[in-house]
């Protein structure tokens, strides 16, 4: 038997969208119990608000999201507004009893967090963090490799989110398309918004973090405010790169920037390990590359003839998401990952089960960025 | 202002699905003025139809599709059955009045595919047939470099159309999930199936072809029936290659087969003139290789030093559909193409001009597929 | 005991050039007993000639081929000249009793190269062609790989060899640097040129042709001569395609080009079989790519998650020929592919074997060569 | 006019192989006015001296490199020894007025190398170290594409040079074979040895490094010694990562192991700039990616439909070095960037001009190379 889930969405921009199409999408593909229904969006700009209702199909709209939050009929609050709102929000959420799915980062810093953990824990709601990235296919398939033990002890794990569209002094900063450029809103720069992902990704793959040294640059030192024009002191990081070891004893480099011309998604890791190598990059999102050395089972190495990295197309029915889409060979989009999110969300509900990343989990990678920033102050190893 | 669009939908399977969401989809990502409501889908199957129609929320169902070409609440009928049932659909539905779509290839053979069109013409109906790959943002975009003469005079087309699902003998045919390996209702294996996607993108690209040699070949001469069981001789073309010249003068080589071991969707094709070259291979959509040789405005080379395969990540907002999905470095996957056409068919509908390819463009296939099957049983160049 | 081997080279252009390199080098990598001495060089340009035989030390040098080929101080000749002069120049040498290396193509045509064959096997002298490209490591790979069961019963073959240097009209033809242009004196265009350099492979590794059906193309109907510099018409084949059935059952396409923009070395082939695919680019030499699908000792499949296409590197010590240079991940170059291909020979001398290939090979292949221009011009298939 | 060049090799292992055929075929390929002469090697063991020295047809030999240095007919000194030997070698070769070249890294440590600058400026002698990739025709391209200001204002540099094939806890350390895992020998691990190149590249193509922070790691901590079979503690780094800053104000990232499964040769490095963006990988050393984003001379920018990364395939012949060796699409491999640095190195001597890198440019990277190890050890950032 199905059942309704009403949601409540806050915050109606790129994200917001992104989280609707997977509340509309995930029972096309999916067989849950729970069934989204779209209840009520939340903008306090009405110009966006209602059109962006219209499109989605929304039942209602609000302007104030304490209203959609004091809501009899909302199960689930999802925050899609910007990092420095999360908190406040999911504090009321939690109070209120609702479910709260939050967007990435977690919050404006751990402090936050650990708040925001404490009062869904307290509440005792189900809870997630949209680190999308684990749920597309090809990562999911580099989880399940390195489980299998076919990477076995890890030596070096290497990952860069690189971006260039910030590169031009023009780009004004602020508003609400540019806020991520703005700290007092964003937390930091490409730490929280980038680096975050890279850490959420590198210790589900290869365990905590126990220390880093980091660096951090701002290449452009002001810009325009997008929605008032001054010209203002940029206050983000443009580019972070850190040292990393692991509690594994592997080493590690993590480097990010919004700087880096004719990079537009490259989100890559590796993983370099006694039994094989994974390379991965968010820009061939439908491909995983693999080294295979030796087989964990048996022990037994590749031919020395045959040895070479495959770049596996990860669009077999075998592959993490994949028979629930279409057939091999055919790919699926950036946006699917938000669906197969939200479907592993549904059935952690239904199996009564935590979902990993939740809060807790999210609050993790909020500490290792924090302590990334403090170290690319200090200039000194930060341990954690 | 918007209008409702009632669409039929005969057919569940797998192209029932990529089309219904389409139809689900296009007005999340583009605003037209044509709604589609799914108002009903049919099939025979019942233990098919009814969980489809609950998943993608149909209004109502048909189990006879004659009773829903009649139904007066229908605007458009949609052709998602096997190839041997194209033909009397769509005569019935244009002599209904009814827009018709449907799936590619048009028909049994051009005989069928000259009827067809004369019922939708008769009839004066919009129509369309769902070659979707036009509509891949990279190949979009390989028609507009070309119309922008980056590639110039053309001196060769190549194409490869192939896969390696059939190659284990132990593959039935027959039934509802292997009907395309049977010719009585395929019409024919590769050529119809594959070839018919690869003959649609070169004409569209480089023009017509004057005329082909072409050799097929059935690698497994017996199957088991799906259904029945009985071990039965394969009709279909396994595999099919051909030769060609258009009529601009190039020349053309041309292949397709399920039994490329490692192969999945490998629909490629490669274009050279005299100032450019573009390749682009299905497996990795959301890529384009471009090499520029000269500038066709100017007709400045460029430097010695400088040439190069190019390989465009065809994610940007100015790149054919993609500022109406998400933002640049993120891809669209397989189901996006059929939305994509929907979009545009949508436009044709509110412009009141023709969709490209409709009936009579797929009919032009339809006939070169005919020539390629005569030539592999002829042995001998077969004019078009 | 080493040996010395009395060479005298026939023609100091290109490929005078690149087995100069092969005698000077062999010794340097190789272990033989037969020492190659760079004994006379010869060529009827004397403004050439000189300085050729001082940048490669050559003892002696000498204006007219049947002065060398007369001399008692000369074991082995090797012909460097264009393909018109092969026959005449290969009859005099077995006639001398000297061991003959010849360039390929072999001969004009199959008739010249039935007499060659016949005189060096009257003669019983050692005699070999430089197809160098079977001693691509990564070729030689592919050979070792399919003869271990690797690749299994064969589908398809289809291949390549495209470049883009005389798509200008303006690129003449004739004379020492563009001989390859005039039929008169090549026999014919990229059938002879490139063509026979994969079919060499193809029946290397999959066996013989069996019966083909070719077109052919001149786009640039006239072009001036290089040393004349009056326009006359092209004789040559521009381009060349043509489909096959090999013995072994296998369906293969052959394509060549010199107007394939942005090709400059596109000598490709892909073999796909029942239990493996195998893809080479000779533009990444270095590269064999290997699609491994069933283990053939076992029957064991790879598991369904962890298949994809490999990129071996072939510089292991354990691929051929590799563990003669330098150490894994260290590449080697086109001149190294006759090094290679002359420490074979000399192997072959001390072991008192047939080379492969050998002339008798090699008039295999201008067979093929054959029936492929004379279906170029009938349009009719062609048995073998 | 030509002039020989007496050359007096000390060292016959592996780069005494690489320097000794750079000797042999720079005349072959190059005009050079110094015509090496192999005069003479030295090895102690005479087991390994007589066969290469016939090998490579050195004239006569050395077992004492004293006596080498000592003799009148010898103009330069090659040092191709471990590196605990280059410091003595080059003092006493310059002291006799030798020219001297000697193999990377230049020394045990910065100490060294200073006195090594002053002993060959002292004695006003032609000097060079064999920093070989600077020659490989894709990075000296690199270079070119940087001078002609394609890349503009640089934000982002990075590298590594990772291999694999000290994984196994069996790999012995020491001895004529494996003294780059001794520490006494050697000087450093991975740092002297690899990442030395590393840093020899990034300072030419972006300028002097400003401060660094590393970190090292042995993952082995004991193996046994190749010689004497005791089992020794490991006193190398078997990996080292490090940040940088470059003073242009640019951000850099190194990394450098020998447990990389996987990768062999893997010496890439990547600079972003303003205005476009440049990759290299040593294990495709023919390939040079350059992403275009606007021209230096107009500022024009690439139009947005047309962006992308460029395979230029490094073999034209307006590309450095390749119109000495073959035709465009033939690729040259690893021995060849010494041939190229001998040619350049004959070319400055026949100018009466420095070479680059000499000593002193070498002396820089070894002091970069001991900021590292030192920041490795205290765990601060190191100033340069």
């Amino acid at each position: 038997m199905t059942q309704p889930l009403n949601v409540g969405v806050i915050g109606c921009g790129f994200m917001g969208k992104a989280h609707s199409n997977a509340y509309r999408q995930v029972n096309h593909f999916f067989d849950r119990k729970h069934q989204p229904v779209l209840k009520a969006c939340c903008a306090r700009n009405r110009d966006l608000l209602d059109p962006f209702a219209a499109r989605w199909g929304y039942e209602s709209t609000e302007t104030d999201w304490r209203a959609l939050v004091a809501r009899d009929d909302i199960d689930l609050v999802d925050i899609c507004v910007p990092n420095n709102m999360h908190h406040e929000i999911a504090l009321a959420a939690a109070a209120a009893g609702k479910m709260v799915v939050c967007e990435k980062p977690l919050a404006m810093n751990a402090q936050e967090g650990q708040e925001m953990v404490d009062a869904v824990e307290r509440a005792g709601v189900a809870n997630m963090v949209w680190f999308n990235y684990r749920r597309v296919p090809a990562i999911a398939l580099a989880k399940q490799i390195i489980d299998e033990g076919r990477v076995g002890r890890t030596f070096h794990y290497r990952t860069t989110y690189n971006q260039d569209y910030t590169i031009s002094a023009d780009v004004p900063q602020g508003g609400a398309a540019l806020w991520r450029l703005d700290a007092r809103v964003a937390g930091s720069g490409v730490t929280g918004d980038l680096l975050a992902h890279s850490i959420d990704t590198a210790e589900w793959l290869n365990g905590p973090i126990r220390r880093v040294t980091a660096a951090t640059e701002t290449f452009v030192k002001e810009r325009k405010h997008a929605e008032s024009g001054q010209v203002e002191p940029v206050t983000i990081d443009d580019a972070c790169m850190f040292l990393a070891f692991f509690a594994n004893g592997s080493m590690g480099t993590f480097e990010s920037t919004r700087y880096a011309r004719g990079r537009k998604n490259y989100n890559t890791f590796e993983i370099n390990g006694e039994n094989g190598s994974i390379f991965f990059d968010l820009e061939d999102p439908h491909i995983l590359q693999f080294f295979k050395y030796a087989d964990p089972a048996t022990g037994a190495k590749v031919e020395d003839h045959l040895t070479g990295w495959q770049r596996i197309h990860v669009t077999n029915f075998e592959h993490p998401y994949m028979d629930k889409w279409w057939v091999p060979g055919c790919t699926i989009g950036y946006e699917h990952t938000f669906t197969n999110a939200l479907a592993d969300f549904l059935e952690s509900l239904e199996r009564g089960e935590p979902f990993d990343p939740d809060f807790r989990a999210a609050l993790r990678t909020q500490q290792v960025c924090d302590a990334v920033l403090e170290s690319g102050k200090s200039g000194e190893w930060v341990e954690l």
